[in-house]
């Protein structure tokens, strides 16, 4: 009995990533109060192939990510399962995709009525011979209240749920709360959303989104000047999308910077591998 | 070589529906102006199977409807493309479900801009011994305005994008144009929402959403009274989402009415397979 | 400051449903085994509303939820938190729809590997003065090798992935533990998938399916023939889906029976409400 | 009445990409027939805002389209219209992302019997002081049986449906036609895909794809060495993914190459921008 991923290829042509996608795990993500939060993942983990192997071993995969159920998933955490996998497939690099809702308890403005406020999360991380890559990715809901639409009515502005989509590359040796980037960035609509809302709540967040009116333009640029200001950040992308009220389709803006060159990202630009791994999920559209 | 589909089967269970779907076909929907508007659909297909049979013939579904390409489909249409396939297959009852984005060109409230607006659109039907059932379904995207928040605020009050759903089944002899049902439900909200809008439209829609406060109540009531008043209608089923703009969760409000009994749908009832098929895009949530 | 949902309503139309939906929820689910399963839910909560008010208090579902974010979920616990909303909203009927990703633990066939199995499952009910009544979903992914391919050709036989989605409604006072219905269901298929498997698993799973061929249809019926065996059950529909390997499109095969009359069942039956929202994960496509 | 989008914006931040997102439109893709083909697309159109503007203006870009929608669209066209884009918006650069289901006619492989199979198609755009940069991506379904799985097994071997997704970047030029790309593409797998398949059909592509066993792997390297071959691509980035049978989650293997520089292609990586753009659909997972 033959091991058919292990026979030579005559192609003659090093594959940069095999691996799986779409596998659903249940995982404890690590907060920032040392907690951990049960999420229900879905993951994407590959590694390069040789020219010389026909086939990489998918069970590795699995196997690896059953014994990383139980453990605190974190930017810093992703590093090592990336060291990991790539000793068990005998790879030269290997990538990870984590996606994940993840929760914050969150007061109303006014009552200060407690409940639980979903984020879409993502760790993204790439371990080459240039070094390691970590980008971590979160997506915040909030309302937007057009500016021109209340300039130029009598009366109201139309306004609509709105994503704030930003995702980050830190400075060497440096992490980042999902907590922290979350209260930042909910910051910049023209008021956050929250899941419970009272009568004295809701009157707080509709007059403070008309008085507080944003074009997804605005967003953005008040995303970019903070994002800017953080000292760890070598890298962003971030997007604002609007569900237009008054259309059937939507409205965004979209930025990508780099803030400070690193030696490993500086050094996994030049090998053309990393850029679309870390810019899936803010692309610009 | 043996037709493993005729052979007989042992378990003695009759099946209910068998056949295709998720099959993307390019076809022509026939307008209210006698033209046809090309329009991707997807389909599913399928007929009763007899005790008797292993399988269906799941090919001669899609021979069907490749000669159905070039035909003007309708809610009539369908009637006639059920029979076919209940003659081509064999069986007893056939039951189709076809989707398609249909647009409808629409000039903006002050300067008259045109511009093509999409909706979701679908013909569900099932012909059985009991006789024929045809459900149209529309999806209307429009704003509301939530009247609570406009009462207790001193400026302003919070809009988002929502649909309007609705199922018809007509009475039996009876057809509905897409183009009626849309027109008349899209008024149903605060606002009608447009592709293209100037300034001096943006004005109106804006205040005309202020002047005219929806809860998703309020729009499933006034369809409801609407779709009472339509003669031909004999059963609808109805569903008001929100994309609320200052929660990350949707509002939303249902109903279904049998308005008019019909021999086609009274005797169809009695079988019990047909009402979950005319339910399905506008589901009680 | 007026409290306009609490206005009375001109237009007289009483509304079936009224609540929120898309709600992001993490959650804990009762397992068999008494202890509980973290889960990141989707919630659909709604109750009728009288013609006498304009709106209902959509606040009141999510601090519910909230309330309920610690307590041990099941179909048991869902009639409790039905009573609770219905008490709560000062309404006659309460409905809820609850899906998650469920996990199961293992074992590959050959070699035992244990790995974290995913299974969408959900939870819907509906308590109206009639009842209450309780459905349980689940959808269970596996192997399907066709058997008109396998007799047609001189060698192989194409295989693919599918699911077998079923909603099950028990008998008044049953209930059923999704692990029950899980282990069961996939057995139908011509062979069960697992998230690891080594070689010798492989080449179990692989022969497996060879000597074990159904058709969309056989999976079917057997699944139908071992849900009528089941004492517990009253109502049942199912639904086998194939994403072809040799097609773009998927076959599929759908059955719903009723076994037991069951007097909050008939009951409900007969208020004409409550069908659709059973039948939502496994409609009649 | 203020122009508000006109009003100078003092955060000194000029945003790279601006516009809509998720527009369905009802277009004409030109054929290398020479005829268009009917398709629904699904548009994101943008262009950069200088610093001095607080917002660009959303409603021309509508307008654009909708003039647009008689043309014939083709890659070619695609540039044209970002110029126009550029122009109309007074702005540097321009980006467009077009997708939409594209049919080609296929005969069935023994008895020949024709019918419409769909690809997942885009346009990709951006118009730069750099210069223009197009891409074009297809998604090529496909069966793919395991050689582990027909190695190690006595009987059978696994298959399933499997993609192939391409984006090529043409040199200066040169353009590409869809219909080219796909049928090139879908001989990568182990056996073609077709939506009617009569029983000799059947028994061809069961045995065609038996004994033509591929990995992830092989597709991705065989569509690789295809791809290095055609003269007109600068750039391409492919991934094959796997629904394996025998899993609940996919495989997949992902290669991205430049093969020839390009004046236009080299420029317009050094500003750092557009590689998001192209790499959207088949991103590095």
């Amino acid at each position: 009995m033959q091991d058919v991923q292990a026979l030579p290829d005559a192609r003659q042509v090093p594959v940069q990533r095999v691996g799986i996608k779409d596998l659903h795990l249940p995982i404890r993500v690590l907060q920032r109060d040392g907690h951990t939060q049960p999420v229900t993942a879905t993951i994407a983990l590959s590694v390069d192939l040789s020219s010389h192997d026909k086939g990489t071993h998918m069970s590795r995969f699995v196997e690896l990510l059953e014994e990383w159920r139980e453990q605190a998933w974190s930017a810093r955490a992703i590093e090592r399962l990336l060291a990991d996998a790539r000793r068990r497939l005998e790879a030269h690099s290997a990538h990870v995709n984590v996606r994940f809702q993840f929760f914050l308890d969150k007061d109303s403005p006014v009552t200060g009525q407690r409940s639980a406020m979903p984020y879409a999360c993502r760790f993204t991380g790439s371990l080459t011979t240039a070094g390691v890559d970590l980008v971590t990715g979160v997506e915040v809901p909030m309302t937007t209240l057009c500016p021109c639409s209340k300039e130029i009515s009598t009366v109201g502005a139309h306004s609509q749920r709105s994503w704030l989509r930003v995702k980050v590359r830190p400075v060497p040796g440096a992490s980042l709360w999902l907590e922290d980037l979350i209260t930042d960035l909910e910051t910049h609509g023209s008021c956050e959303v929250y899941p419970l809302l009272k009568r004295p709540d809701e009157k707080y967040v509709t007059e403070r989104a008309y008085h507080n009116p944003k074009f997804v333009e605005d967003v953005l640029r008040d995303a970019v000047v903070a994002l800017r200001q953080l000292p760890d950040i070598a890298w962003f992308a971030a997007e604002c999308e609007a569900a237009e009220s008054i259309h059937a389709h939507n409205a965004f803006a979209f930025q990508q910077e780099t803030l400070r060159s690193s030696t490993e990202t500086a050094t996994f630009h030049q090998n053309g591998v990393a850029t679309p791994a870390v810019a899936k999920n803010v692309a610009a559209p």
